[in-house]
């Protein structure tokens, strides 16, 4: 179960708690403890990422993951997967427990987890009922609508938290980081409305997936720029087409997102975000600060994939 | 949801840390904030038992609870059930943080919830591979394996866990009391063969409902105490018999637990249990430990439901 689900992904999340400790270090080596207690952070949150993958895949119903069969789906496993989540999401305060206790940031790095773990399932919940309760009605989506879901479901533990862990490791009061937590979370934003941007842009080839938001009637970015956009005869084809599973629906729907130039508007948005968020990470006072959310924008900026 | 799923129990946990706390100031008064503190952390046992029941009642695939739909079978509900238990699940640090977070015992409690979520779920992983794994066989059931799994997925949240909060409550180590955690699980194990036992032979109007661990295939105490006194007769009347919905294949397990004399071979386990429980109990140093142990035991020797 546990090799199943835990590997197989790209490990930003991981990797990102060592790299940032190793900026907020400003060059000076790593102790060979510090090494393993990031790599053991960055564990967690691959760990909380595999918990949240398998629950999530049963209440969307979804096929595939990281190309192989959702851990539902495997022949005699079926709803057993509930447990196996609860599993997987317990062997994080096992894993902080065994290495983390004696340190002065345990109980912050506790209630960090756990905090992050309310966040995302207050995320899931938004998205869930937004996208399910009562009929599909497109009228209630919107950019803050948008904005919360992704907020809460993506940001606070794919961008806040890997960072948190670091600061943690490096001493720091999180109490003093409400800007730092402020521009990841912006990020996170930004990253979620590319991940949209993509799901029905991009080469199904490069980006390793076919996109669904579509026929899923997903809360997308790009169905919230539409709704903003269109004429009163392009918004009945939106309401017509948006949900339904059927190709011809979905290419009506691709068709006039291209009518309406949504590409174009990503483009200007993607530049825009950059700009703003450089903007505000450069007058951070702390150049170790700075470091760790530039290097976090340098791997998201433009991506493709 | 929280109205839904939290109430409507017996509370016999949640009462349980108010009741040992009491017992363990010995007759001093408590002070408004110790009784809200102990109510607090008595409702946290109560919310993760909800978590509990709302995520085993989808993989059991059960009907009822409490005398009401599973709420995930509510319309409307559904899958989104899995979230709203891992919500459940995080109401209970919140409380924690919210009530507790200046206490010396914070961390420690914490730690207490943390480990005892992750013991219920591994007997219930234990429960679910013993159950469902492969072929119905009842060659795998056995004594040594019921007990793991009654001590993993009930004794430890159910018995040890309010006992434990209390005593984090009156400034005690838990490292200094295995011995009172060992004889929590013991009662646990106890309770729950009663339980086994209940749901074959009580009155189901007295109990509250109607018992299906036969045609569950569960590895309940009673089909355990029956492999053991079996001829091989009555071991294939055991093994074409148990686990089928028919209530002609149920009838004959009954009728089979009857003939082994299981009612008797119960009365004489309860009165052995009793009897070692208490001797353990009366050798404790502490008479107010002594209390609470007492009073746990006085409150399931016996029961009818």
């Amino acid at each position: 179960m546990l090799d199943y689900n835990v590997p197989g992904g790209k490990l930003n999340r991981g990797l990102s708690v060592v790299d940032s400790f190793k900026l907020l270090k400003e060059g000076k080596d790593l102790t060979e403890e510090e090494v393993f207690l990031s790599c053991a952070l960055g564990w967690c949150i691959e760990w909380l990422q595999a918990y949240f993958l398998v629950l999530d895949d049963i209440m969307d119903n979804s096929v595939t993951r990281r190309g192989q069969p959702c851990w539902f789906r495997v022949p005699q496993v079926g709803m057993v997967a509930i447990n196996d989540g609860i599993l997987l999401r317990n062997h994080i305060h096992r894993i902080l427990k065994k290495h983390f206790r004696g340190k002065p940031y345990y109980v912050d790095l506790v209630d960090l987890f756990n905090e992050v773990e309310m966040q995302t399932a207050c995320g899931q919940m938004i998205d869930l009922i937004t996208t399910f309760e009562g009929e599909k009605d497109l009228s209630k989506y919107s950019l803050p609508i948008h904005r919360r879901i992704v907020q809460y479901k993506t940001a606070y533990y794919s961008f806040y938290l890997p960072v948190a862990c670091a600061l943690l490791m490096a001493g720091e009061d999180l109490e003093n980081h409400i800007d730092v937590k402020n521009v990841l979370i912006d990020m996170g934003i930004y990253f979620q409305v590319q991940d949209d941007y993509l799901d029905c842009f991009a080469d199904p080839e490069t980006l390793g997936k076919i996109g669904t938001d579509i026929e899923d009637f997903k809360c997308s970015w790009l169905v919230v720029k539409a709704l903003e956009r269109c004429s009163k005869e392009q918004t009945e084809i939106l309401y017509e087409n948006y949900g339904k599973p059927d190709p011809s629906n979905v290419a009506k729907v691709k068709d006039l997102y291209k009518e309406l130039d949504l590409e174009g508007v990503f483009m200007e948005y993607e530049s825009k975000s950059y700009e703003k968020l450089t903007g505000v990470i450069e007058a951070h006072q702390s150049k170790a600060i700075q470091a760790v959310l530039k290097s976090f924008l340098a791997k998201i900026y433009k991506r493709q994939k």
